[in-house]
C-alpha cells in the first residue's frame, strides 16, 4: 500500500511537471490567462499547435489517403436541432446535478457522493461500497428525492462553503446552446441551436450526400476532425476532460450482420495505429464497456496510462443501424443504401439500412498521451566526472513539431551565411528552425527540451570541407556528414 | 445598360451552376441538409473537405514553415467574456434591427430601407439617393425613432406579411452566445461566454505566451487557422457569408512607427500569395477602407471578382496599438515588449507596447473564388464532326483534392492488379483515386469533373512494355511513359 500511495505521488508530480513544461515552452497555455483563464479550456501555443497539426495529419492521411474506401468530410459545428432529437442527445445528454445554496457551486450528484464515499473508505469500506452501491441503484431509477435525502442523511457537506443546505436535483444536459437571431420568435426555444457535443452526426446526416456523390460502395467509412463541446460541471486532468475539445472520428458503413467482424477489425487496426505514433503496447489495453449506450450492441475503449491512470483513449462502437434509422424517422427521408453486390452474389438484392462500426479518438487525448510518453528527465556523469542533465522530449520524429534546428556555431566568419543556404535549401521540404544565439551546448538542450530529433551544427571546417556536424536528440549521438547530405537524412528520417 | 444587365444573368446563372457542381460531385453541401437544412450554414463535402484542407495546408507552410519569424497557434473558440469587452465587440458589435409583429421575420434596418430604395429607384432616382443619404445620417446618429418614423412615412413593409406593423428598433449584437455551467447563478451573465466572432482576439491575449516561451524578436508574427461564428441575420452568397466560418490571420507584431513600411509590405505579399494560388493578377484588386474602424489607422481589402461583384477575400489592417492596450487596460497586466535591438542601434532601449498589422483571410471565401476561377464548360468539334464536351475545375495541381486517377481499362487481364501495383507505390505520396468501372471516356470526364489533374490507364500494352497513358486534366493531352515514371512525374508537377 505504501508502494502505491508513492506511485500515485509520483506519477502526480510528474504530472504537474509535465504540466508546467507545455507552458514554459509554448506547447499548451490556459485560455485567456492574462484573464486567469477559463475553465477547462486550453489554448495550443507555437509548439503545441504545430505537434497537434502533425497528429491530425498523420491520422487524416492513414484514413482518407491510405484507405481506398475512406472519404474525409469537414461537416459544420452548427447543426439542425431536430439532429439532436434524433440522436437522443436532447432527452438523454445529462447529468443530476446539485447546487449548493450558500457557495451557488453546482455538482454532479455521483461526483459527490463519491467523493464521500472515499473519505468514509479510510474508515469503514464495507459502508462505503454499501453507500455507492444504493447511488448507483437510486440514480439507475432517477430516484432524485431519495438521492438528496442520501445526501443530507450522511451530512456531505459542500467544499466550499460547507454547509449542506442543497436544492433538489435537477438534470442538466451536457449540451450548449445558443440561438439564432433570424427569426423575432417570443419562444426562445424556436431559434435554439446546439454546439455539437460529437462529431459523429455531422457524418450520419451526410450518409446520403457522401455515399451518392462519391458513389460509394459498402463498406466504406467516412471521416471526420473537428471540434465538439460538452458544458462538463467537472472539467479536470489539464487537457484530458475539456469544455472544448477535438475529436477524430470515422464512421464505417456495412451490411448488417457483419458487424462483429468489423468491430474486431477496427479494434486492431487502431491499437496498430498508435502503436505506429510510439505508443508501447503495453501502456495501451482493451476495456470493453459492461454496460452499453443506448445506440450500441458492442463497444470498448482503447485505455492508455496516462500519469492519472488507465482512461479512455479511444472509443470504438458498434452503433448498429441506430442513428441512420433514428435520422429516417425524424427526417421522414429514406436513408438506405442499395446493395447490387449482394446481387453478385447470389443473393437477393435490395435495400437496407446500413450498421455502423464506429472509430472515436480524443485528439487532445492523443496528444497529451504522445507527450506523457516523450517527456523524460536525464542525468549522467560526464568524462570529467561532473554532473550533467537534460530534459528531452522524445517525440517520433514524423510528428516532432520542429524537425531541424540549424546551429552556426558562432555569429561571425561567414558561418550564418552557410547556415541561411541550408535553412533555404530545407525549409520547404519541412520544418526548420534557426538560431545563432548562446553556446551551443544550451542551444542543444533547448532542441532537446521542445522535442526536435535532429541539429546540424556549422563551424568553421564547414568552410574547409563542406560537412556539418549532425547531432541526434535521442542519444546525443553525433557525426560528420556532408552539408549537402543533410536534407535527404532528415527526409528518410521523418517520412 | 442592357448588356450590363444580361452580364449579371450570365454571372448569377453562372453562380447557381457552380452551385449545383459542389453537390453533385461532394465538395459542399448545405448542412443537416436532410432536415431541410440550417440557414447560412454548409458543410463541406468528400473533396470540398480535401480541398479545404490543401488550402488551409498553403497557407499554414507559406507563414510558419517558410518565414522564421512567424509562429502558429491554435486558441480555443471559447475565450474569457472579459476579452470582448476589452476588444469592443460586446459594445460595438451590432446592428440596428426591427421586427415585423406580424410575420416575427427580422430585419437589418439599412437592408429593409435600401431594399425599398432599389425600386424607388426605378420611378424616381434623385428620391431613392435622398432616401439613402437621411438613413445613413440618421444611422450614425443612432436615432432610431427616426428611422422608424422613416420606415413608417414610406410605407415599407414586410415581405412576407406585407404589413407595416413594426416593432422599436433595437441594436442586436452580432456575438453568438452561450452559458458555462459551473455555478448555479441567479444572474444569466455571469455564466456568459461567446463564440469568438474573429479569431484575431486569441492571438492578441496569448501575445505574451507566445513572445516569451519562443523568444520571438519584433518584428514577428503569430499565425492562427480556425472557426469564427457571427450571428448573420442576411447570411447569402452560398460559402461567402456564413454565420460559421473559418479565418486564417496572422498578426504581425512591429515596432511603433513603422506600420506603414509593414502594411505596405504585407498588401504586396498578400496579393502575391493569391497569385501563387492560381488567382490571375486583373481578378484581384486593392480596395482602400474610406471609413477605418475603432481600432485601425490604416486598411484595405483585398477584393476579388466574384460571381456576384467585387467582394473582401482578405484584409489588410494596421490595428495599431489599440488591442494589446485595451487587453493590458482590462487585463491589468503589463503587456509590453522589451526591445534590446533598440540599444544596439545606439537608441535608448526600453519597453513598449507593439503595433500590429493584421493580414485576414476568410478560408470559405478564398475555396469560393478558387472553386469560380476553376470551372469551365468546353465545347469542341471532334474529328468525326460531331459534337464533343466537358466540365472541368482546373484546380491548381497542387491544391486539387485527388491527384492522381489509376484506372485500368478493363476489370480483367491482370490490369487491375497492375493498376494496384502503382496505388501502393504511389498512395503513400498523394491522394490517389482508383477506378475500373465504366467506360474510359466517361472515367476521364469524371475525374474532370472533381479537378484531377492527372489520370493514367492501364492497358494490353502495359503488360508488355510497362507504359501506360498518363493524360492531361487541363489540355487533355495524352503521352505515353513507363509506369515507373509516374510517380516521380505527379510529385515533380504538385510540388
Amino acid at each position: 500500500m505504501a508502494n502505491e500511495a508513492t506511485k500515485v505521488t509520483d506519477q502526480q508530480s510528474f504530472f504537474i511537471t509535465l504540466i508546467g513544461h507545455c507552458k514554459e515552452y509554448g506547447f499548451i497555455f490556459p485560455s485567456s490567462e492574462i484573464y486567469d483563464g477559463l475553465s477547462a479550456v486550453y489554448d495550443y501555443g507555437q509548439l503545441g499547435a504545430q505537434l497537434k497539426k502533425n497528429i491530425k495529419d498523420e491520422w487524416w492521411k492513414s484514413m482518407t489517403q491510405l484507405h481506398e474506401n475512406i472519404v474525409g468530410i469537414d461537416a459544420a459545428i452548427f447543426m439542425h436541432p431536430t439532429v439532436w432529437k434524433a440522436s437522443g442527445h436532447v432527452d438523454n445528454f445529462s447529468d443530476p446535478m446539485i447546487d449548493n445554496k450558500d457557495s451557488k457551486k453546482r455538482y454532479r450528484v455521483d461526483h459527490l457522493i463519491e467523493g464521500y464515499a472515499d473519505e468514509l473508505k479510510q474508515k469503514d469500506e464495507a459502508a462505503a461500497d454499501a453507500l455507492l452501491a444504493l447511488m448507483d441503484e437510486l440514480l439507475k431509477n432517477d430516484d432524485y428525492p431519495a438521492l438528496k435525502k442520501l445526501i443530507e442523511d450522511h451530512k456531505i457537506s459542500c467544499s466550499i462553503s460547507k454547509t449542506c443546505n442543497w436544492t433538489d436535483i435537477r438534470q442538466f444536459n451536457l449540451m450548449f446552446s445558443t440561438a439564432f437571431g433570424a427569426v423575432a420568435s417570443e419562444k426562445e426555444e424556436d431559434n435554439i441551436v446546439y454546439l455539437r457535443p460529437e462529431t459523429a452526426q455531422g457524418i450520419f446526416v451526410n450518409f446520403l450526400n457522401v455515399q451518392k456523390t462519391g458513389r460509394m460502395k459498402i463498406p466504406f467509412g467516412i471521416a471526420q476532425i473537428g471540434k465538439a463541446f460538452r458544458n462538463e460541471i467537472v472539467a479536470r486532468q489539464f487537457i484530458f476532460r475539456m469544455r472544448e475539445f477535438e475529436q477524430m472520428e470515422m464512421q464505417f458503413f456495412i451490411r448488417p450482420g457483419s458487424q462483429m467482424e468489423w468491430y474486431n477489425y477496427w479494434k486492431e487496426t487502431r491499437k496498430k495505429w498508435h502503436e505506429s505514433m510510439g505508443i508501447p503496447s503495453e501502456k495501451l489495453r482493451y476495456h470493453n464497456h459492461s454496460k452499453l449506450a443506448h445506440y450500441a450492441d458492442a463497444a470498448l475503449d482503447i485505455e492508455f496510462e496516462f500519469p492519472f491512470g488507465w482512461k479512455e483513449l479511444e472509443g470504438i462502437h458498434s452503433r448498429t443501424d441506430f442513428d441512420l434509422s433514428q435520422h429516417a424517422k425524424f427526417s421522414k427521408k429514406k436513408i438506405q443504401y442499395f446493395d447490387n453486390d449482394l446481387n453478385e452474389e447470389g443473393k437477393p438484392y435490395g435495400n437496407y439500412t446500413p450498421y455502423v462500426v464506429e472509430t472515436s479518438v480524443g485528439l487532445d487525448r492523443l496528444f497529451l498521451t504522445i507527450l506523457s510518453l516523450a517527456y523524460a528527465e536525464e542525468k549522467w556523469n560526464k568524462e570529467d566526472g561532473s554532473e550533467d542533465s537534460r530534459i528531452v522530449l522524445r517525440i517520433p520524429a514524423k510528428i516532432a513539431p520542429t524537425k531541424l534546428a540549424i546551429l552556426p556555431l558562432l555569429k561571425k566568419d561567414g558561418l550564418p551565411e552557410i547556415a541561411r543556404e541550408l535553412m533555404d535549401e530545407c525549409k520547404g521540404s519541412f520544418m526548420c528552425f534557426y538560431e545563432e544565439k548562446d553556446a551551443i551546448g544550451k542551444r542543444y538542450r533547448r532542441m532537446d527540451a521542445i522535442g526536435t530529433p535532429f541539429c546540424v551544427t556549422i563551424d568553421h571546417q564547414t568552410k574547409e570541407d563542406k560537412t556539418v556536424t549532425i547531432r541526434y536528440r535521442d542519444d546525443m549521438k553525433q557525426e560528420r556528414i556532408p552539408i549537402s547530405e543533410v536534407k535527404k537524412r532528415v527526409l528518410e528520417k521523418i517520412s
